[in-house]
Formats: structure tokens, sequence, C-alpha cells
């Protein structure tokens, strides 16, 4: 890396910063930018500029946005008394992308992680209570992810709220679609065991 | 994607235009980007504005540089009469980073490829002769690729230069260092074969 100019250097100690970019990964990026044309270098930066402008947390639901309110929280058409609780805002993208969703998000921003030091204080846990009553929120889905800190988190959310007259469910775990069974953990194939559900009787059968 | 605020696309869709970079990657350095203090952000960007700012083509070798002359053609201890040609300036770095050459470099900025459209006028060969007699070089040694366009342009090269008194000498091919022999390509074989070097007789036998 010594061997280029001190400011492509720079640029590359930059880009090496960011995750999964190596050192190597970072001169081809440098050397790309470099290459590109004048427009391009200046549009990258120029956007990375405006992004930590002009981006801040929605105070409905902490997701992302560049307007007063998100998207979703100032959408008219959304079921307003669900709310589906994810750990970081790209789970709540992936649940938009699904198109499976109506309702709204909180977004926690962490789990409860106390190995890390991480405590009901330090994400938005307070900001979901004070919704709950405020809103008039009728169902939680908790759709924080299934490992250890994601259930820490479910099972304590389940009990602050548990007194509220709220319903408390969370996503289902299970074999996940196109799943092959020899690639499936056995944690999760107990859960899809015990969890198992009924085929519903076709109504011709019925009668 | 389009479940986040427009500056964040923008900058998604900037950072896609990276080589070896996917949206899904794009996604993941952006809101890393966005995460990340808003200091950091500063430098990156800062760091691609000078970039493109600060750095052109040294006039000596055509290598990247921040000065008037870059730190291998301003080096008084390095061989100013053997000039080695590569393709790239990356190449140029590799072979630095060898620290077996002390003489020149002269980046060529691409390989003749009449399939692309690339010419002999469309790469730094005129500058290439003419600093044959200016520079008064006394060995060329090409180290462009193995492959075809690479050994096409060091041909070309070697035609264009027999006539002249300079000595014109290729870098060697073969099974590189550490390479394991079935995981070596029938041509490479082919020329290490070809290639092949007497091991010299220790002094002690040789009398």
């Amino acid at each position: 890396m010594r061997h280029y100019p001190p400011s492509l250097i720079a640029l590359i100690r930059q880009l090496s910063k960011l995750p999964g970019i190596g050192e190597k990964s970072a001169t081809r990026l440098a050397l790309h930018i470099l290459k590109s044309s004048a427009g391009d270098a200046k549009n990258l930066a120029d956007c990375i500029y405006a992004v930590k402008e002009k981006i801040h947390f929605c105070p409905g639901c902490f997701g992302l946005t560049d307007q007063a309110l998100c998207h979703i929280c100032s959408d008219p058409d959304r079921v307003k008394n669900t709310v589906c609780v994810v750990e970081q805002t790209d789970d709540m993208a992936s649940i938009e992308r699904s198109g499976s969703f109506k309702g709204m998000y909180h977004v926690l921003h962490g789990t409860l992680s106390p190995m890390n030091g991480i405590g009901p204080d330090d994400i938005r846990l307070r900001e979901l209570y004070s919704r709950v009553e405020k809103d008039r929120v009728h169902e939680i889905i908790i759709a924080t992810s299934t490992n250890v800190e994601g259930e820490a988190t479910a099972t304590y959310i389940v009990e602050q709220l548990s007194a509220l007259p709220v319903k408390l469910s969370r996503i289902a775990t299970g074999v996940p679609m196109g799943g092959d069974l020899k690639f499936v953990d056995q944690i999760t194939l107990k859960c899809a065991l015990e969890r198992r559900y009924e085929f519903e009787t076709p109504d011709h059968l019925n009668k």
C-alpha cells in the first residue's frame, strides 16, 4: 500500500473501515473510484454527506427517514393497532419486502445482551411500552431474531407487558421454505415438530 | 430497497456501482456509514474528493502520484536505464511489494486488444518509445500479464523496438512458488518444462 500516493492511501484506509472490506478490496475500490468520472466520485461523496445530514430516526417507529415521520408511520392505510417489534431497521425492510404485514413497526435498535452490557434502558423498550397505551395497540408481534439474545428480548417484553390488555405474539419458528431437512439444525427441527399444525379438513369432507 | 429513505437509496445506488459490490453489500455498507460517527463519514467523503482532485499520472512513468514526479521517478537511487513495462498501476505496486526491482517503470494503462477496439495509440506506447532514446534506456523488461492480450502487447513492443539498441526481456513463465503441480494448467507446465534451467554445480564439485 505504501507504494501509492498519500491521498490514495488515506482513501484505502477509510474504505478498509467498512464491514467486510479488507485492505485488498479497499485498494480495488479506491483505484476504481480514481478511474471513474469526476461526476461519479462526487456523487458518491455527496451521497455519504447527505445520508449523515438528512437521515434521522422516525419519532413513531424509530426506523430511518428523511421526513418528519417515516412513510409507514404516515401511511393512513396501515393498521395502527398492530405493532411488529424488530431489532434493526434492515429487519423492518426485510418484512416490508415480504409484503405480508400491513401494521406498524417498532425498531428496538438492539437486543438485551447482559454479556455486552446492553440492558433494557439501552434499547427502545420504554418507547414501546408508552406506545401500547398511547396508540391503543391491540397486538404486538415480536419479530426479534430467533437466537439467544432475540429470544431473551422477546421473553423480557412479554414479562413487562403481560399485565396490559395487549395480545402478544411471536413469529413462528420452523423449517424455512425450500429447506432440506438434512441441513436444518436440531433445535429448529424440535420447534418445527412441537409447533406442528393440523391440516384443515376440506369442507366437503367435513359433513 | 424502496423501503429506505431516498437519500439512503441514493447512497446504495452509488455504492452498487463499485466493482464487486451488489445491492445487498451496498445496503450493508450504506447502513454502516449511517451508523458510523459523523467524523468517519466525513473523512470517507473527503478522501474520495481528495483522491480525484490531487492524484494525477506521473509524467515520467504514468503511475499515480500527487507530486510533480512520483516517488520512484524522483528517487536518485533507482537504476534509470532499466525500465519495467506494466499494464496497470496496481501491477507496479505488486512488483514494488516484491522488493526485487530497483529500476524505473512504465505503465501502459491497458493492453492491445483489437476485439475491444484498443490499438497501439490507445495505450502509452508512443511515450515508451520516446523514453528509450531520451533516457538512454539499456533494458526494457516487459511485465505485462501472461494472458493473450498481455503476450500480444509484449510481442508488439518487441517488434517495434527491435531496431533500437535496447535489450528486451520478458518476465519468466512457470509454476508459481508453493504451487502444487496438479493445480497448474497445461500451458504453464509446458512453459515451465521448456524454460527449465540447469542446477549450478557447487564450486567444490567443479574442480
